[in-house]
């Protein structure tokens, strides 16, 4: 670590992580300033905020959908529909391939939640199938939660048959879309899902400091009283903001003033379209170059997300993830380590303000590596 | 609300306010940079803002003091002490003379843990001496909660005599010293505290994202397995940052880089004596132009701290609070609503990057209002 760490450098390492991401300059330029939490204006701004994440998931208050900001990180978010949502007496069935879905497993356990879990394999999609008769059997499951894309591997779960199954069982249904709300379009109807979780720092390219909720008001509005906690009550939060415009608790002023900024700049690109195909063509260019380099995937093609993508450690003596990721960092990018339980595999993220022309450059850093510690 | 928003004014609106507070421009640009939050880099520096507010406190790990930062806001981390740290037969004593106690009530409540209220009327000091009482007739009681500056009002509680009764009685202590720390030096050896909580936001000019808990080691070590929340657990949070320096979910790293550059400022200031001189000279010169104004203190300036200040509105039959605040507020300057249940009142900040000069700017758009306002 630098002694003058905050001196500007050339330019900042590039993240090609799950976030928090590179973000725009001008995304962060847009907390140069300090915004009163109570003042009228800065209510507006969060009035806008809340209505354009709906405009954006192709939504509307009209017919029936909410959005609720909420302090922390993505996690806090999603134990918020946990703590809230679910009554005491509810059961929440978990589908889980990955740290995510087990993560969901450890807050209902924190919560005292009853829950059932439905693992696959981490190169496996949810089982609908197995949920299906599952729901079938126990008519005392009153939840499903399912996460949209696992960036524990990159693999994209299967929404809309989920929420087909969960809905023909009349069951809730609560999706952490952490990763791929703003990049991977959703067909609301199909999906079916009463609760979506994500979060300001991925692919709306914002920076972290809350995630937000988007759902049925009704679902929500039915939850009186089942709140385990006041900072994660997210009916509270919601009343809170329609009642006077103003988060209960301090905000994160300047994330949010990032984020507002974030949002024009999706819009500007050209919508979610526009920036999943930018994030589509990260994504094929990053896979074209790494097997070049004589990497394998760890996911069949055909489940792997363009979000995030786990390769498996080269099968070389010479190869140590420690020192690849060291000399890449001193090259100026920033990978991700594995989480995968059963494989050796680092990760590569293809979301966040870096273009096509900034993966050709980290896979010249990584055949660098590679030649330096040769490999190849 | 105008429609270009971002668009850079002559200067941001002075924030007189318990917090988010004016922060130096320094500290806002330190955060036009994206760390990677697994990153070595980024690490680094949350392991220096750890130890930076121990040496502040004037405490060290080796005699048994640790620092937890804990993702969103000052609210979030004192729910985590409760949430993390009384056992599920704990009983929780809170002194309450405020908007703030009363919240802790509240979480109390929503998080099921046994409790009992200690209230004082909102212009007079918690009663240390029926708590004695109280606890030498209650033996089930095992945490005592205070909110040290209540900024509901701007009264200062009792710390070290709470602290006296408490460690008397061998029970917890549990502080809430949100607005306070970083201003108000603090006598550790007599206030017997074993959790004091605080935020980014407050009187250490960060920006806000994330609030952070001083305790000690084995108070929190004890812990193990209470924990009703997984996001709000601090053991879990703690082992996370010891354990290989990261936070357990994504971190406000934006939040976090502003909190480095804002505690190196304080340290350039002189440190927590040289701040609170200057918040006592904002405060003064404060008092004294409001009262020249014909406004009338709530508190007894015996029980009143530097931090904020309410007064009674005017007893003028054209005073209309709402008016006064936007005529202050198209001058420049953002002040506080009242927040007192039994009295009319606002409320004034004294902290933040703010100078006497900007009080006395302030004072001079206070008079100007009323006399537009045809009151003076």
């Amino acid at each position: 670590m630098s002694s003058r760490p905050n001196l500007p450098t050339a330019r900042d390492k590039l993240l090609f992580t799950p976030g928090p991401l590179t973000t725009s300059l001008s995304v962060k330029q847009a907390m140069l300033h300090d915004a009163g939490s109570w003042h009228f204006e800065f209510n507006a701004k969060v009035k806008w905020i809340r209505e354009k994440l709906l405009e954006i998931a192709g939504l509307s208050p009209e017919a029936g959908w909410e959005t609720i900001l909420l302090q922390g990180s993505g996690t806090f978010g999603v134990e918020a529909v946990f703590a809230t949502c679910v009554p005491s007496d509810g059961k929440v069935a978990v589908l889980a391939n990955g740290a995510y879905g087990e993560r969901m497993v450890l807050m209902l356990q924190r919560l005292k939640i009853d829950h059932v879990v439905f693992r696959t394999p981490e190169n496996i999609p949810n089982d609908h199938q197995a949920l299906d008769q599952a729901l079938a059997a126990d008519k005392t499951v009153t939840h499903v939660a399912q996460v949209h894309c696992e960036t524990t591997t990159g693999i994209l779960n299967p929404l809309n048959e989920t929420g087909a199954v969960v809905k023909r069982h009349g069951r809730g249904f609560i999706v952490d879309a952490m990763s791929s709300f703003g990049a991977i379009s959703i067909d609301w109807a199909a999906a079916g899902m009463d609760y979506l979780v994500s979060s300001a720092n991925k692919c709306i390219e914002g920076v972290p400091g809350f995630s937000f909720v988007i759902c049925r008001r009704e679902a929500l509005l039915a939850c009186e009283g089942y709140a385990r906690s006041l900072s994660l009550d997210l009916l509270d939060q919601f009343r809170g903001l329609e009642r006077n415009g103003q988060f209960r608790y301090t905000p994160p002023t300047h994330s949010i003033l990032a984020f507002e900024q974030a949002l024009k700049e999706l819009e500007h690109e050209g919508g979610v379209e526009a920036r999943a195909a930018r994030y589509r063509h990260n994504h094929a260019v990053l896979v074209k170059g790494m097997t070049a380099l004589g990497f394998r995937l760890y996911l069949d093609p055909r489940v792997q997300s363009f979000i995030i993508t786990s390769f498996h450690f080269p099968d070389h003596p010479r190869f140590a993830f420690d020192e690849f990721y060291r000399r890449l960092s001193d090259k100026g990018f920033i990978i991700y380590p594995g989480k995968i339980s059963r494989a050796n595999t680092f990760r590569i993220g293809s979301i966040g303000r870096i273009f096509p022309r900034d993966i050709e450059t980290l896979l010249g850093a990584v055949g660098s590596a590679l030649r330096e510690m040769e490999i190849i």
